[in-house]
């Protein structure tokens, strides 16, 4: 069992899982023959990012550029910053780029392209670009069907402040599927319009731009990697209660949990609270698309078992369970977060389980 | 005009706009006679604690044991750790206990009674206790007009391991309030059912009990503070949109907002991306009970003016701004945040403003 010295709430990650998780999402793009450049904005750690790949400090995607750092500085050397870059913050990424081998920017924009130019004018840095394109989430990218996309991608290619990686595109509009056939559905369209797209540039002379793509939900549900040079899943490391809803996994391959105690039994009122609040577990609300009373994570005994009990109300830190047993004030409960990338940001230390022990902690970087 | 060298997003804090909520309600707590014991979750920051009472590091209220042990290591010295206490926790809360002049801990159960007494019974350590009780929020609490409550204030008052404190509730159901007039009548019912109580325990021979309140709408709404003995809310150093739309505030009076910078704009689609995600705003819903249609938080330009544009979803690092009118990659916004208290935590650094410079820089503590 877990012992008793571990402060809650505590974020927990069951090594053995972590690692099938890993080892099967590497494999299956080894065994597709893409490039293998995981996110890991999820975990923030590199500890497992050297696991994301079996050992090594490969090729990562980071979220910001203080996860760019923070890995660079422990052996990371080629590294894409999937944000769209903001101009004030070239001179950071420029200054980073200069120590490692690669450190790629999104850009969606002739503004984008303008900043990295005026930048270069000035102080001679090339910048490693993917073009950001939007195929269907529409948050951010150029959208495919655009000449002026066209017209961005070519600039890029020409440009001499730019050396062009590749197009890049993130299918995250499969998080709003319901199942299986949904995100098979989504992640063919996005490589068809990736492909596409492609296409078109070579048509303007660009040759066979790398197609770089990624979501948790799309590289986990397709059995082989195909139409894409480079696949960036992250949430996959650990999982978590939306993706098991939707079918991107199964409950048993989340590999994250929250510890709780309980600090409040009323059974008259059939609830109980734990120590586990917004600050805790994020205040996502999962699945609500498939489930409009899903609540704020799937509660458990010690040992990852789901129980009959919802989470249905986070404060800052006080979580509201509806149960309709009894459990005493002092029982330690385990929460599968909704969302384990907000929920393992919420965390400075990570404890690592291995048969109810734990056997190491790990400490992930945080901030911008 | 804000330095440029702040990176994105960020924390600022209106030094003038802090300064006049903290010292508005000080002097609100004083002119009525009432003991002041202000919050201090919000911020977990030292230099905050000590504007919240005028200069000096007086009582405060912590919602976390790592909030305790760093403010007594800041000079604080009387300290109630307003969260049900856990079994577990209980050797921590002793050690702490001992270095300063009062820790006081929250029960609200004969189990954490029992808790108490066993450690007792093999350490020694006498507890400073309050019991919590339930006026309305149904979140923690005993039921003030139970018998089992008024069973369980005697034990607590009789009891060897405890040194009965007071009675100490939290109107956090005046959240759901819509309007001063729904607060007004809220916060009158908590003080009407925590006197009525006391009233009850008194005629078991409790004596007069200390009547402990606090929220952060109700205090503000109130001219003065009658019929309770201590004050403690929190959330009013910052405010935030979701008090200012219920009317606990003035949008005037919130003192914090996040930095960010556009990074996309997409005007055929009417959407704006900034650097502001889930993971510095919080995926707090805010006033939603007020206007479904709320959005994340209020988007305004650099000097705080509102802008008619709505923040209307969250992914981890993106923030998704609906807008119609132009607004070019590079430009950067202020977001007053639903809820403060969850944004605050986000950040290792808060930036002070004064007329528009960054005075200081302060770094709250985070965890537990």
């Amino acid at each position: 069992m877990l012992p008793d010295d571990i402060t809650t709430p505590a974020f927990l990650i069951e090594r053995s899982v972590l690692h099938r998780n890993c080892d099967r999402m590497r494999r299956k793009a080894l065994d597709s023959g893409v490039a293998f450049r995981p996110h890991v904005k999820t975990h923030k750690s590199v500890e497992i990012g050297r696991i994301q790949h079996g050992g090594w400090t490969g090729p990562i995607t980071v979220s910001t550029l203080a996860e760019a750092e923070y890995f660079a500085a422990n052996g990371f050397r080629d590294i894409t910053y999937a944000f769209p870059i903001a101009p004030d913050k070239l001179a950071r990424v420029a200054a980073l780029a200069a120590r490692i081998e690669r450190l790629s920017v999104l850009i969606d924009s002739e503004r984008a392209l303008h900043a990295i130019e005026e930048y270069h004018a000035s102080h001679g840095h090339v910048f490693d670009v993917f073009l950001k394109v939007d195929c269907g989430y529409h948050r951010a990218g150029v959208d495919p069907d655009s000449p002026d996309s066209v017209r961005l991608a070519t600039a890029i290619a020409r440009s001499e402040a730019a050396r062009m990686q590749g197009l890049l595109t993130h299918a995250g509009h499969s998080y709003n599927a319901s199942g299986v056939e949904d995100i098979r559905r989504i992640a063919a369209e996005e490589l068809a319009c990736l492909t596409r797209f492609r296409a078109l540039l070579a048509t303007e002379g660009l040759g066979e731009t790398l197609r770089s793509v990624g979501s948790t939900p799309t590289a986990s549900v397709v059995d082989t990697f195909s139409n894409c040079d480079e696949v960036r899943p992250g949430n996959y490391v650990f999982y978590d209660a939306f993706q098991a809803t939707i079918g991107s996994c199964a409950l048993a391959d989340v590999a994250c949990s929250v510890l709780a105690t309980v600090v409040g039994s009323y059974p008259e009122r059939g609830a109980l609270i734990v120590d586990a609040g917004a600050l805790a577990m994020s205040k996502d609300r999962g699945p609500d698309h498939v489930d409009p009373q899903f609540g704020y994570g799937i509660v458990c005994d010690i040992s990852l078992r789901p129980l009959p009990m919802r989470l249905v109300a986070l404060s800052q830190e006080h979580g509201k369970i509806e149960a309709h047993t009894h459990v005493p004030v002092g029982t330690r409960l385990r929460i599968i977060p909704n969302h384990s990338c907000l929920t393992a940001a919420m965390f400075d230390r990570y404890y690592i389980l291995d048969r109810g022990k734990v056997v190491d902690q790990w400490k992930p970087v945080r901030g911008w």
